[in-house]
């Protein structure tokens, strides 16, 4: 048996998610204590700006510069809220039919009856009735969407809150301003990361006392909180990445093309809209997409044990091991934060990107060793893992290198990702696109390898628990990784709020350091995000295969093979679906603001304002709208291929998704992310060539932002989107696989 | 039995190509003899030039353009033989060598004995020796290379035969100019899938004499004649499709973008390569890849009937049923020429595409009826057919399914890219690019629906047979198809001839429509191309399995789930290669034709002569330069996959590639098409809404010509070229199975 007692793990993992939160909560306390009133309440700010700021440095008196950012904050705080608020009507609405289709389609798996029946994998016992599994699983969805709500939005508002403090600490210095940037991200990554853990573990607990011993219908009940945290994912990624490229591609195609003004400049109608999109795509979507893959891998980790020796034999602790590393995660991801945070301090502009990738390099290091310990104190020496109907004996050692080699094939992916999207331009507007498709593709080619090894190490060792527990690993720094790039859009806005309330240029200048650096990280950030995709989906298509009774998943057989070419064929489909979504929206936002301009007396000189709120409002209508049809697509499959072709085609379809989505989705992100750098480098003019290039408006500028245009769907709807179609197709089929199992596959029955 | 006695069968399918064959020379000799001298010499046809033409009608009586006419033809011609005959030498020298790697690696299966060996499927027989296997699979790959390469080269031969033939016939009206060009395609079309038949049912005879009765070794070598032809197929399509898009990019950044001068300036010095272009990618590679396609579903025909009940039995008749299809096909194929040159007669621009379109329709119904006819004579009431080590029993009537479902699953599919590429076009350079892609990837869905309704039948009624026949299905009426395809580039040629040789707006007009009928039926043409593709390289996949004796390819094994992760990637790899080729080819093009602009005086003017030979040197050794990288990638991934890795992962990189490889192929061959025909819809200015975008040098056109540049590359190198690599990999580990089954998977061995 483990070192571990189930006591130790009962307060062990608790107090981790406690210490997570707390430690987010002091961030934003310090956040709002350097900066402005301590309530920090976005319609105070008004009040109180500039009391605790204008003794501090020279030149920082300006009054009205410090009304006018709060200003802006709360317009951008109040747009983004009123989108989420909206999406969350009608995701609400989707949530209620959705729980019902999962109560009733699991309930009639054994014809909605009360009695016990043999459990699934171990015939001689008795377990609880498939109704009450229903029951938990309806349960657990709710829960994983509230939490991945909570998780969103709670994101959502502290980027919105720390944007315009950023804004006025740049004054400070670029130090400072970074470090009010990387502390908002913080209480984000912080918050999310414990959040999840702590409600999952009540969860657990509270299933407990109805199952009792029947950890199998337990945890099967479980696997709900993933398909939650993912399907409010799904949404908040789809409408978010809708609503954001929308306003962004809108604001540059009049702004930056037609008119030849400056970004986030606060003639153009579409800025706010632009800056709300950031908090509400790239900050909420993100942050459910991880939720959602940090839920999924622990479920179908949790799944898969609950069968092997952990669940049969009730080792508690060897059955928490998903947890327990989650829990170290958060204080590994606690002590990394504060090399940036405390011993360290950011003086100049150059070393913010290195202090961020040393984040990454920190917390990687430290979990290595943290995983090491958790895995001696929590696992036996020996045990066994469910593998396709047998037990398949694993050392705790060879746990750790599952693990291990997650964590690190992230790192991995995340710094190709970065390699392949930093600074690079060709001449000339179709070469500059030609050779950032190239090199989108190109970028995928490192990253696979690195998943193949991973899955062939982790699969041989471990089955689809070590799959599952790889991705796990992959996602145990996850609060250090949400920190930075939740940082990201923080500086983006803070840049945007410096431009429209007129500060220097200088000012101006910091933020776009910090925002380049933001931008870096972020491509490493969604290189995680689609790795983890890949292996979590992996592992619950194991689970979903294990619990629908299927043995072998035969290429050779027609229901696969087709199903395998459909499957492929989806990331597709989905695609043509957000990227012309995005192409729509943005073409309405192009309208509005043309008009605007046409018809809103000295709007470009400045003395006449602009509508914010109708653009706000196209992008909040465009994206609700839009986001009906892909999320539809991805939902509907699984149950669609499931109950009229049967387990064999679905699982076709998944592996098919699986493996045909990741590179789409690498692709994608990457070749957006290469012309949006390749634009920010002629912008940024640091280099000879760059100069050579540049200045804005010149032609090379102009081919640079029609490649950063098109890359924008492409990196911040349709690829990171794909991450969620690839996981929440998984999840789903393992969620209602009891019920494919009985009555799925009418069509094949029927011929 | 049969209906049909084996003398019959040995009449007919020789009969059969010998008459293709005739009837090629025919339009042949009708292309020469309408149009110029008898000889059709391209040397000649300046001394002799006007002779017949200018007396047939009024208007023709300008020897001068005439002669320029034959002088541009003329260096066209040399170009593109120059540019093969440079190709071919490289590709010799890689032919040698593969060959002798065919030869060692299958000779050592039985470490070179020379003794006979109990056979595969049969074990109870005795087979030839496997070193006498190697000899001959090393033979029919040399056949299979020679003839592609016979194929191709005579396609091109034809073509720059008849371009400035259809020019000069262009001024007697667009009817004239029409059957020129189709007759030529014709030419092409039924030399290229007689030559095809005629060699594979020679070198099968001349085979027997020494394999007797060893049926399974006998076609077992014969799938190194699929080998061959695709192989030469992978370097024509890449490198021909490098060649034609640095050329076009790099003519069109220039000249249309920079300079303002029209497509085909005889000022713009990389026009001549641009035309050749036309002729060595779009004809010769077209030609060889669908060549490919042919030899290899013919081989993975016959190598699964040679183990199936017609192989046992030997029953002859049925053993030809593949090559039976083919020979009907090439006689409903004469019958639908007809219906274009003889039955009706074009006398206005818009019938151009009903009847290109009608020929696909007429093709398909005749060749349905045919189909029936041939499969009740040539085929037994029931037989089996050999599905993963069973025996599956088949009805004639099952089989009669199978392949006309591939026949029109095709047809489905041709269509679908035509109405995805018509003319559509969105404002803005970004939001047009944008639009594109999301098209590009909806146009996917109906195809691979196609093509899964297609397997999920012809699988469930004759396994990998039936699969291997629908490619078949698909691709009997290939004569056609090919006409209609070589027509295209054919008009392309003509227009640009008239351009150059500064004939009037009106012939420019009526080529142009040609023109635009061409791109629509390219389109149809790709289709076709990817289709069949999909379904031949599944039937070699089951061929190769198989043979290597996989009797399960199982998802849910580790060492199967890395190939196809890893497969999956590869259609990427190489288009990150020669999307990267083109791009780099066209800007060294770009730079000559700048520098030929800025130094020799008068050029602009008209005054000054270009330098045509220096970029038709660019092009040539650019692209033979850079074919090789994808190439070796496409070659080398099955042998190092599965000499190191194994049969299993082998498998798996077969099926990654494959189900990513054609929803990458398709959507990349029609996004690049929808923006080359929303560029030539804006510039055809035929409807309101056309005008108002335009005219040519308008914001609108310039960002459609910005979109038409980009899809250069994804609808002429990257897209097709994948065809081939699905097709290539696929056949390359058929023909090594038997190695990799002996020797295979060293390192997974080792460890």
């Amino acid at each position: 048996m483990a070192i571990l007692p189930e006591l130790a793990t009962q307060v062990l993992v608790p107090l981790a998610a406690v210490v997570g939160i707390a430690f987010a909560v002091a961030q934003w306390v310090i956040v709002s204590r350097v900066k402005l009133a301590p309530s920090g309440d976005g319609a105070r700010d008004k009040d109180v700006l500039g009391d605790s700021l204008i003794e501090e440095e020279e030149g920082l008196n300006d009054h009205n510069v410090v009304a006018k950012c709060a200003e802006i904050q709360n317009a951008i705080a109040e747009g983004a809220t009123s989108f989420l608020f909206t999406e969350y009507q009608y995701v609400g609405i989707f949530m209620s039919i959705f729980a019902v289709v999962i109560f009733l389609f699991l309930g009639s798996v054994e014809g909605f009856s009360t009695k016990t029946h043999p459990c699934t994998y171990s015939k001689d016992k008795e377990c609880k009735p498939a109704l009450f599994n229903a029951l938990f699983s309806t349960v657990s969805f709710l829960l994983g969407a509230i939490t991945s709500v909570v998780s969103g939005f709670l994101g959502m508002k502290i980027a919105t809150y720390a944007n315009a403090r950023t804004t006025l600490e740049a004054r400070k210095g670029v130090g400072k301003a970074f470090i009010t940037a990387f502390r908002s991200g913080a209480v984000m990554g912080f918050l999310l990361a414990s959040n999840g853990l702590l409600v999952l573990y009540i969860a657990i607990n509270l299933f407990k006392l109805y199952f009792g011993d029947d950890w199998e219908g337990l945890f099967e009940s479980i696997t709900g909180y993933g398909l939650g945290g993912s399907s409010m994912a799904l949404f908040g990624r789809v409408g978010g990445g809708i609503y954001t490229k929308a306003a962004d591609v809108g604001a540059d195609l009049v702004g930056k093309v037609e008119r030849n003004i400056p970004e986030d400049d606060p003639r153009n109608p579409a800025v706010i809209a632009d800056n709300v999109g950031d908090n509400v795509g790239d900050i909420a979507g993100m942050g459910s997409d991880l939720f959602g893959s940090y839920a999924e891998s622990s479920c179908a980790a949790l799944v898969v044990a609950s069968i092997s020796s952990f669940g049969v034999n009730h080792d508690f602790t060897g059955m928490c091991y998903p947890l327990l590393v989650s829990s170290v995660g958060i204080i590994v991801c606690l002590i990394t934060t504060l090399f940036a945070t405390d011993f360290f301090e950011i003086k100049a502009v150059q070393e913010i990107e290195p202090a961020l990738k040393k984040q990454l390099i920190i917390s990687t290091v430290l979990m290595t060793v943290g995983i090491a310990l958790i895995t001696w104190l929590a696992l036996p020496a020996k045990f066994t893992i469910f593998n396709f109907g047998e037990q398949k004996e694993v050392s705790n050692w060879g746990l750790f290198l599952c693990v291990a080699i997650g964590l690190w094939a992230g790192l991995i992916i995340g710094y190709v990702t970065e390699y392949y999207t930093s600074n690079a331009y060709r001449t000339g507007a179709a070469t500059n696109v030609i050779f950032g498709l190239a090199l989108g593709y190109k970028s995928v080619i490192i990253p696979i390898f690195a998943i193949a090894v991973g899955i062939y190490v982790s699969f041989t060792i471990a089955a689809m628990y070590g799959i599952a527990v790889a991705a796990l690993g992959m996602l145990s720094t996850i609060a250090t990784g949400l920190s930075i790039d939740a940082y990201g859009p923080i500086s983006d806005n803070a840049g945007g709020i410096a431009e429209m309330a007129g500060m220097s240029h200088r000012i101006r200048e910091r933020t776009d350091a910090l925002d380049a650096a933001g931008n870096t990280t972020a491509a490493i950030g969604k290189g995680f995000a689609i790795g983890s995709a890949a292996l979590v989906s992996l592992a619950l298509f194991g689970a979903f295969v294990s619990r629908a009774g299927v043995k072998v998943v035969d290429v050779l057989s027609p229901k696969v093979i087709i199903g395998l070419v459909v499957g492929a064929m989806l990331p597709y489909w989905f695609s043509a679906m957000t990227m012309k979504s995005v192409g729509s929206a943005a073409l309405e936002m192009v309208e509005e603001v043309r008009r605007q301009f046409n018809t809103i007396p000295g709007l470009m000189e400045g003395t006449g304002k602009p509508d914010y709120a109708n653009c706000v409002k196209i992008s909040t209508d465009a994206s609700i709208k839009q986001m009906i049809p892909p999320g539809a697509l991805v939902m509907l499959t699984p149950l669609v291929v499931g109950t009229f072709f049967g387990v064999h085609t679905l699982a076709g379809v998944l592996a098919g998704a699986l493996v045909s989505g990741v590179q789409v989705a690498i692709s994608a992100s990457n070749t957006g992310g290469a012309w949006d750098n390749a634009k920010k480098y002629i912008e940024a003019g640091a280099s000879e060539h760059a100069r050579m290039l540049g200045p804005k408006g010149s032609d090379c500028h102009k081919a640079a932002v029609i490649g950063d245009t098109i890359g924008d769907p492409l990196k911040d709807t349709s690829g990171p989107s794909l991450n969620i179609l690839i996981k929440l197709m998984a999840v789903e089929s393992l969620v209602f696989a009891p019920f494919f199992a009985t009555h799925g596959g009418i069509l094949f029955k029927l011929f």
